[in-house]
């Protein structure tokens, strides 16, 4: 039940949006768009699912749901991470509906239709002989995974993976992800479009306004072309103490001026980025009172490392400290609701009660993401009213808002791909 | 508001199914069909209501609704059962609210337009007096009781009644619904299509993975061409032990051969069917331990009477053990959302605490319930997904939910009848 | 995402009502009428937003929400009440978040822009020096204060506004709204669409049936017409004495033959009203034994006052007795949500517990709030069913429900001005 007026309406919608300035009212207000966005965007890139250590033997499993798609991410009996889509080959069921756990096979809970950790159909009783076993296997998405982290896809041919598997692995080999420990998850529902999301962490603008621990401990809010010779002079002598040290075994601070790096960056085409930057003096890790609240992670030998930020379009962000990492992943659940995983990440061998307490490590980024999810919901009532006009952009602290914004109309057009046809939900 | 253009695309999405596979997404995902089943099917076809021993007495009353629409069912005050569009015919407000209950007139609690339990208006004080009342009663439904179940029809014309009349009047009168106690009623919301609670209904190929008292009971998960000998002669045993004693009166066993009897069965129009089959040795009914678990119901005067089962298109099954009966009404409420009343019967003489326990009756069905609707949540989830592909039926085991696909599509062509036109919710 | 077919089907649905009868199952049933209803009537008439009295001091507000708009009413520093969109003209955030509160300026929780309670943007640090402030001020609304009561619009040009003014300045005069104290506020979800809640309001022919309260202290269920002689004798006799005592004063009986007064008037574009009637004998004021519940409120200084009644569409009405008053403020929050909120009003003067208790005070309005709300959702279930036909009004006793429908008709129309395309929600 295609609207096939809607291409062109959509082509039209998106050629509304001001340079410079915010997205109008319909990108968030109307909901018709929500399903091309999962269509453009969330069903062709490739998304974040979670940790290789989640599943470390062959049959463990992790799931998730991207908008209204059941994703199973498995680990096969070669070691190999597998993901499918998590629905039976033969009625459609959800096969493996908790979070995660460990399964001999993939049995599905309605007819007992089985299949292999790589995803074969290996026992189908009661089917008439004559079923074709070897076409009814598991339909697999692509999977990659890169230094710890698990990236599905469920597009047939997703964009090229190589050169976030370069970057990242480069960015992120003393932080240890691929041996982590998981030390706390928090599911959140954040009662906005999946966009505001982004845009609110995007910028770093209303960090003094809405994060006052989080500025405490890093220079985000001080742009080099803005920032005191005293804001300077600390940032200058955080890099040289760091960078003495570290050089030889590859830890570099890559982001020496403050604010933020620039990302997305559609124009280059690049929908992921790493960095590296100081941190206040005083602060060892993004803790309450910058004291470490766990022992070193990965291959840090001694907490002056900064913070290692990663993130990937369209739903995955990571902040690491010299003892722990605290990760987010994104799914869209519906025009209005973004469900939002928290990781908080620690050394493999870190113990609580003994090497940390989640009273200690927990705050710091509990805090600064209840504080936008708030924001978050606040933003969708205001962009729903029909006073709402997008007003200008800061380029001096906006332009990561205006990157983003950038990106996603480029995705929607497709790269000069015809759009699908929305569809009436 | 009509959508002019979506018949066609009705009619095209009808075409896509394949012979022998599910349905595709769309006949689960897109919530634009939803009008159409309605319009179709529900709004169309012979509804079951209730029992008879609901409403014993003039002016006793249940009601029902079906989709959007209020229905009440009333005994008249000729002891008929009638049955009218729930809602005033001044301002359309709700008539009767409660689930069931006991009204000398009906009396619309707005304005108190005052209607005879014939339907006819008989008081509208404060209206002009021109009125003309004779144009203004309550608008009647189609309403039939048979072997006391109540059945309505929203359609103008409904379909022929009175084969399932002779039919269920013939299989059901030893169970003696017309006079039975209604021992417990529960109310469950189903999470799924209502579709997909009938293509659960439809075959036994779940029961082993799924009910694993439901099995111990009866003979459905074996087909009579796939069954060992040692099944098989389980199965004449008991068919003939029961024939033998029964014959005379009317028991009949007319499922003999294990598995399900075909219903339903579009090429011959028949949307309703009624058998009997044996237990497994060692059941007296359908409980848990086998045993039985309320005095004897109707004229059964012996355990050995295996199990009546009837149902009918769109909304109702029942299974009848010696001792006790256990039906289920289906009601659409959304596209998403199921309401199904279950039903426990017993002889009208049974008193709780002396002839049966609840504790003891309820299980096997609540079970057998509770496990269907968590399976219809998870198959809804499923097909909700990008990655839902049709899959093959089984053609030993799923015969009859090809059937009710066969069926649907039917009924949604609508026989040759232009389909009304698809309306935006 | 305008649909450009929905305009002539609007229209077209528009015709279907039928001279003297409600409106047909659409207008209440079809979700896609309710955007064209706040384009066409919501977002286009004066809506009361709540008593000067809530923000007596410069930098006090409230703020409501408009279906989903928010709306800022704030004093600013030169004791004016304005109005403004209560979204940030950066990034669209919504700026006040309490029901009610005082600011020293409206600084967005998000980026600290900063306004003043004159609306001007006079901070936004961070942003380019070639921002031009001047023109990034808060949105003004129309704002009219009126003997105590606030008033906006979210139009560019709303309609006059001098008459209503004109007439509830003389007839308020006495309540002494501008003045009072608000002893409660009580805030209802009314399942129904909002049109429901008029239509009920409009009519005391509910009354007997359902407000047995209501009906011992007002004369609104005998029209002059209809009424005895005994009940004309009532009527005549309580005109009489209040007029020879406060005909000196403008304290008048405006409606002195019982049931309602005309209103709306849709014929003379009458959109508001005022009437002061009678109480029964032994009523001083509305409360459940016709005592009085408070101090005098305002200049009356004796109870003999009867009711002043005051109403605006599409949302504001008003009783007032002559030691409390009690208004509702209707709001739409969706095709089938009418947020409301109760006010009741004492003397400013007025201490609870010396002079008012809430017990006493509040079971006369909030009973009959709550048996309409009852109302109000059966009567939206009654109106969704397939079986619901708009009868017949009385014209006796439902002449309003007819005046408000017509008025209804002829703002979706637009006076002749083309409506506006619908749009997908």
């Amino acid at each position: 039940m295609a609207k096939q007026a809607l291409s062109a309406e959509l082509a039209a919608l998106l050629a509304t949006r001001r340079d410079g300035y915010g997205m109008p009212r319909d990108f968030y207000h109307n909901d018709a768009l929500y399903p091309a966005e999962v269509a453009q965007i969330w069903n062709r890139g490739w998304l974040f699912a979670g940790f290789a250590v989640e599943i470390p033997k062959p049959g463990d499993y992790l799931t998730l749901t991207v908008d209204s798609t059941p994703v199973l991410v498995m680990r096969d009996d070669h070691h190999e991470v597998r993901a499918f889509h998590n629905v039976c080959r033969h009625r459609g069921t959800v096969l493996c509906r908790k979070d995660s756990g460990h399964a001999r096979a993939v049995v599905c809970p309605y007819h007992a239709w089985t299949y292999s950790r790589q995803g074969d159909l290996i026992a189908c009783h009661g089917m008439q002989e004559d079923v074709d076993k070897s076409a009814l296997g598991l339909k697999p998405l692509h999977a990659e995974v890169c230094t710890g982290l698990i990236y599905i896809s469920l597009a047939e041919t997703p964009p090229a993976f190589a050169a976030l598997r370069e970057r990242f692995a480069a960015a992120a080999r003393p932080q240890g992800f691929e041996r982590a420990r998981i030390a706390k998850v928090v599911d959140y529902d954040v009662e906005s479009n999946w966009k505001l999301v982004w845009e609110n962490n995007r910028e770093c603008f209303h960090c003094t306004p809405c994060h006052p621990q989080y500025v405490k401990a890093n220079f985000d809010i001080y742009e080099e072309e803005f920032a005191s010779a005293a804001i300077k002079q600390k940032m200058a002598a955080a890099v040289a103490r760091t960078q003495s040290k570290w050089a030889a075994q590859g830890i570099e601070i890559t982001l020496q001026h403050g604010g933020l790096a620039t990302f997305p960056d559609p124009e280059r085409n690049l929908w992921f980025a790493a960095d590296r930057t100081v941190m206040v003096e005083g602060f060892a890790s993004e803790s309450m009172n910058g004291e470490r609240v766990s022992t070193l992670m990965g291959d840090y030998a001694d907490s002056d490392v900064g913070v290692l930020r990663m993130r990937s379009m369209p739903n995955f962000w990571v902040h690491g400290s010299c003892d722990h990492a605290v990760a987010a992943r994104l799914l869209p659940a519906g025009p209005r609701t973004t469900k939002v995983r928290g990781y908080w990440l620690v050394h493999e061998d870190a113990v609580e009660g003994r090497d940390y307490d989640l009273e200690r490590m927990l705050p710091f980024w509990a805090l600064t993401n209840e504080q936008d999810w708030e924001i978050c919901k606040w933003q969708q009532k205001g962009v729903d009213s029909i006073g709402y006009e997008p007003g200008p952009l800061s380029t001096r602290k906006e332009y990561n808002v205006d990157a983003f914004i950038r990106w996603y109309l480029q995705q929607m057009r497709g790269d000069g791909v015809a759009a699908p046809q929305l569809r009436i939900a």
